[in-house]
C-alpha cells in the first residue's frame, strides 16, 4: 500500500504538506496508520505545476522520502498551486525511478495506490491493449504505469472519468478471463494542471482509504487560529490517502466506488462505474 | 536505534541469518519490535571473514536493506564462519556508505547501536583524542565510527575489553565536562576474525537490548527438528539486538554493564566497568 | 557503446580481469579507446557461476563501475570459473539496475553491446513476439533485454546459435517493415554456465569490435614471465570488446558475421547468418 | 580535477548554463578538455539563490551529472540571479553527497577545484585549526570542505579575500612542516548571495584554468545574433573552469595568483597573496 496526496488551491511551498503537518506524507512514509504497510520506503515522487508552466515538473527518487535532502531543499523553495505527491511501498516491482509515481504524459500526471491482482498473468494482455503510439513511452514495470497508459488509450485526455471507467472495466474483464476474482483495487489521482480527478474503487468493494478536505470557509470557522487556513483561497482542496492532521470536521471520506472532481468553481462527487 | 547481529561458528551462507529466520535482520529493518525505531531504513552493512582470508570483506549500502538485490544475491552464495551485520536508523548523521557499519581497520570490524548524547558538543574533543596516525582513516561523520577509532587509540588490538572500557570512560568524562548527564548508550560488537566481543552498557543503566544464543547442544535437545542446529558445530553462537526467532530457551539477555566473549573454547560473560 | 568481457577457464578472482589489467574493464569504463563512447558510466554488472552452484549470481549497479566499493570488495574475494561483466553507456533507456547487464533467466546469462536502431518504433512488435510465458519476466526497458527474451523465445536453451540467428532475422524483418535500413548492431555473449557463445554481427557489416584471447599454451611461450598464464588451465579463454592488455599475439579479432563457442574441449569459430 | 561555474546577473533558468551551451558543464562532466581528468562523474552539485530568498538552495547528488533526471527537471524550471555549480572528479575521498560541492554555511556557498597535497598527513592539523563552534558542521571528508571551514575560521564572512589568503597561508605552512613542497592548488568561488569572489592560486604557480566572461556590452557587439546576450543585464558575468562556448573574445583568463570580485557595480581583479 502506498500513500499519496493531491493539492489544488493557492500556491504554497511543497513542504507545507510534505513535511510540516504532524502526520505529513513524509511521516506517513515511516508510520502509516491505515492499510497494510506501515513503512513506505520504496521510493517517492512529486509532480508539480509551476505558475504559468506548460508541463509539470517531476522529482522522483528511490531513496526513502525521509532521507532525501534534495527533496527537502527543493520542497522548501518551490511554490505550486497544484501538485501530486506519492510514497511507495512496492508490491513486487523493482525499486527504481521509473517505477516511482507520478507518471507523466504531456501535461498529465497520474498516481495510484492499490494493486492489479495476479499482475504477471495479465501484464502482457494489458500492455498489448495500450495504443501503439504510446507503447514505447512505458518506462517502468509497474501495474500503476500500465493503468495510466491504458487510461490514456481509452481517452483520458478527453473524458477522464469515462476513460478510467473503461480502463477499470477492461482490467476486470482481463482478470476474470485469467481466473482472478477481484482483479483491481485502487485509489488514483490524475490531473492536467487545472482539475484533479480522484477515484476510489475496488472489485471487491473494499478500497484503500481516501479523504478530501472540508470547505476552507467551514474550516476557518472551526479553527480560527490556524494561519494557513486564512492564507489560502476558498477553493483550496486536499485529497489524501490518510488525513495529514487530526482535526475533527476536516476530512471527509470519499465513498466506495466514486470519484471526486476538484477544480475552480464547484467541486463534484460522483459514482464510479466500470464500463 | 539500529539493529545488529554477530555470528561465530560453522560456515553458513549469510542469508541463513539475514533473510531466512521469521524475524530476520532484514525483517527487523522493517518491523523492529524492541526500542524506539520500528524502521531501520537508513543503510545497512555486512562484514564477513572468508575461510582463510586475511581481512574481512565489507558490503555497505544506503539503500534500505530490504531493497538491495545485490545483498540478496551475495548473501545466498557467500559462506562465512564469522560475520557482523548491521541495519541503521540514523540519529542525525548523513545517510551515506561511510556512515554504515561495520567499520573496518585492518583485520578489525566494529558495529554499534546507541548514541553519544550531545554529540555535536563533544565531537571535536573526541576526534582530537584519536591517535594522529589514525585520524585520517576516519571517513564518515558518525559517533559510532569515532568510538571505534578511540577504542583503537586506547589499545583495542591488544586488550579489547580494557580498550573499550577506557574509551567509554573517556567519552563519559568528556560528556560530563560539557554538562551531559548520561553521555553514552551502546551495544557494540567487535572482532578480529577469531573472537567476538559484545558489550552492553549505558551511562544511565538502561542499555539497548542484547541477547546471546544458548549452547547449541542444549538447543538441539529442545528443538530436535530444526535442521540448522544439527549442521552447525557445538561452538556456534549468535549475538543479536533482538531475537531472530521466537524459541523458548534459545536466547539469554546480556546483563546491563557486561560483555560477552565468544571464541573457540569456553565463552565468557564479564562485568563491564568504564575506566 | 558498452564494453564487456566473458571469462571461461580456471577459477580466478573476479578482480583479476575487472581491476588488475592495465586496460581493465573498469579502466575502460573511464577511457574506452574503441568505438563511439569514451565513458561507460551508466551502470555495470557482473554475473558469475560459483563452483558447483545451480544458478549464476548477479551484481548490478547504477553507480559508475569505478566508484562501486562493494564491487571492489566482492571482486577481490569471489573466485569463478566462468563470468560475464559489462559496463554500460546508455543509448537512451533509463539508468537503472534492471537495465544493467547481464540479464538472467534460470541458468542463462546475456550481455549485449550495440543497438536496435529506431527501437521506439519496433519495441512493441518485438515485445509482442516474446513468448507469453516469458513476457512478465521483462523487468527493464532496454533493447538488449528484449533481444534476450526473443532469443529465449526462439529456442536459446536448445540451440543457441540458431536461436540468435532467428532472433536477429526477426529483428531485421521488423526493422525493415518500419523503414529502418540497418536494424541491428551487436556483439553478444550468452552462457548457461558451461559453454560461452559470443556473436559479432551488424546489418550494415560494421560491427562493434570483439576479440578472443589466443591459446594459453601459445601465450605462455610468448610471455614466459606472466605468472597468471601459468596458473590457469590450457583451456582458459577470454572474449572482450577491447583488449585488456597490449600484448602482441594475445588477441584475435572475431570476424564480421561470425560467432565463437568456448567450452571444454575444442573451441569453435563459425559463420553467423540471420534466419 | 573538477569543473565549476559561477553565474551572477539577470535571473536565468539553471539549464541555460548547465545543459544548453555546446560545451556546457554537463558536457564537461563527460568530455573535459583542460586539465587531467576527462571524466567528472563522481557527483555534482548546484547551489542557487532564489529571488528574495534568505539562504541558498542546495542540490547535490552522487549520480553522474549527465544521468540525474531530477537535476534536469529542476534546472529547467528554476530561475536564479546567482548560482554556483560543480562537477566532481574525486582525488580520493569517498563519493557521497556530503563530499559534493557547493558546501554551505548560512548564506555562504563554496566550491573548489584542486587539491591539498598529502592531505592525509595534514588533515588532522587543519581540522584542529577549525573554530570549535564550526567543527561539528563538517559533514564530509574532503580537503575542499575543510578549506571552507578554515576560511570561515579566518573571517570569510567579514573579509573574504583576506580570509582566503590567511587560509592558504596556513595550509602552506602546515604542508611545509610536513615536508610537502607545493601544498595547495586551487580555484575557488565563494559567495554570500550578492558578490562572488573567485580565486586562482597554487603553491607551484601552475594553477588550474579559470576564466571570466567579457563585458556583456562588448559581447553584444561581437555577437549581435545571440539572443541570450540581449536578454541579460549589462552586469551579468560568468566565471568558469573551462569556456562554455568557443567564442573569440568571450573569455579572459584569470591570471595566476589573483582573484576576481563580481558584484553590482564595477568588478575587480586583484592580486592574491597568501598570508
Amino acid at each position: 500500500m502506498c500513500r499519496w496526496l493531491a493539492y489544488s488551491g493557492s500556491p504554497i511551498p511543497l513542504e507545507e504538506l510534505l513535511y510540516k503537518p504532524e502526520h505529513s506524507l513524509i511521516d506517513q512514509s515511516l508510520h502509516a496508520r491505515f492499510g497494510g504497510h506501515t513503512t513506505n520506503g520504496d521510493g517517492f515522487g512529486v509532480g508539480w505545476y509551476g505558475v504559468g508552466a506548460d508541463t509539470p515538473v517531476l522529482f522522483r527518487s528511490l531513496v526513502p522520502a525521509w532521507n532525501d535532502r534534495n527533496l527537502r531543499e527543493v520542497a522548501a523553495h518551490i511554490e505550486s498551486p497544484l501538485f501530486l505527491a506519492h510514497i511507495r511501498a512496492s508490491t513486487g516491482a523493482a525499486v527504481q525511478q521509473t517505477n516511482c509515481h507520478p507518471f507523466r504524459y504531456g501535461r498529465w500526471l497520474w498516481i495510484h495506490n492499490g494493486i492489479v491482482r495476479d499482475f504477471p498473468r495479465v501484464k502482457r494482455e494489458l500492455a498489448l491493449a495500450v495504443d501503439e503510439s504510446l507503447y514505447a513511452c512505458i518506462e517502468g514495470s509497474t501495474d500503476s504505469e500500465l493503468l495510466f497508459y491504458l487510461a490514456l488509450t481509452f481517452g483520458l485526455e478527453d473524458d477522464p472519468p469515462r476513460a478510467v471507467e473503461r480502463m477499470v472495466g477492461f482490467v476486470e474483464e482481463a482478470g476474470h478471463r485469467h481466473g482472478t476474482q477481484h482483479p483491481i483495487q485502487m485509489t488514483i489521482a490524475t490531473t492536467e494542471g487545472e482539475s484533479v480527478w480522484a477515484f476510489r474503487y475496488s472489485s471487491e468493494g473494499r478500497s484503500p482509504s481516501l479523504y478530501y478536505s472540508s470547505d476552507v470557509r467551514t474550516l476557518r470557522k472551526l479553527y480560527p487560529d490556524r494561519p494557513l487556513l486564512h492564507e489560502v483561497s476558498d477553493e483550496t482542496r486536499i485529497i489524501v490517502s490518510e488525513p495529514l492532521v487530526d482535526l475533527a470536521g476536516a476530512w471527509n471520506e470519499v465513498p466506495e466506488s466514486s470519484y471526486s472532481l476538484v477544480r475552480e468553481g464547484e467541486d463534484e462527487l460522483r459514482t464510479f462505474r466500470p464500463r
